[in-house]
């Protein structure tokens, strides 16, 4: 990728998914930020698309164990993981927060969802994981 | 970690960030699955610090050269490429959009929290960057 090499320069114009298309009358600047940006962007994307097939299998290992579908405890030690963690990388602890229970209630989204669909796969599971 | 050669094995009981500490009688996979759960968050975290690092420079910059702190038509572009990537990720596209505006949301409680502080650096800036 020559934007990489080439930081200040604007991304060029393309549609796909390698990058947000954008003007080309933008300072450079910006331009190397919004880069930086539409990459962490995409990174994020993969990664939750990741975590949701890690509770997706949890949810199954669970409906298959027997085990019950939450652990309030494991969601504790899960906030305060990641508080301590925000706080290391500088980002906002309480955002942390919200932002595990904005992908908590996404989980528990897809879990009502198999439930209406007659419980197939992945049956059960647990929201916080 | 040893964890990472040994993904069969529950995760050491341990404080702090390097993982969120559970109890030992919950079954291997159940662990493992855990731990990997763990590690994406943390990485989503650190990411997600990133990003807000380059968005509050996106503020400072378009403070500085009188840009508009909005821009429409980069929101639009953000929006379709997310989908595209989730599309990609096997990520519901959906909800890949709920996450960008959640994210939008809390850079636009940044600047009005900036706002409030008289402005002070960074000034400005731009909700969707």
């Amino acid at each position: 990728m020559t934007d990489a090499i080439r930081p200040a320069e604007p991304a060029p114009e393309h549609g796909g998914a390698s990058g947000a298309a954008q003007p080309t009358d933008i300072p450079p600047e910006l331009a190397r930020l919004r880069h930086s940006i539409d990459n962490i962007d995409a990174a994020l994307v993969y990664l939750l698309a990741e975590r949701f097939k890690a509770t997706k299998q949890v949810g199954v290992l669970k409906a298959q164990r027997g085990l019950p579908p939450s652990d309030p405890g494991r969601e504790v030690r899960q906030v305060a993981r990641l508080r301590e963690l925000a706080d290391q990388a500088d980002l906002d602890p309480v955002f942390a927060e919200k932002f595990l229970a904005f992908i908590v209630e996404e989980v528990i989204r897809h879990h009502e969802a198999i439930a209406q669909d007659g419980g197939r796969e992945p049956a059960g599971g647990d929201a916080t994981t």
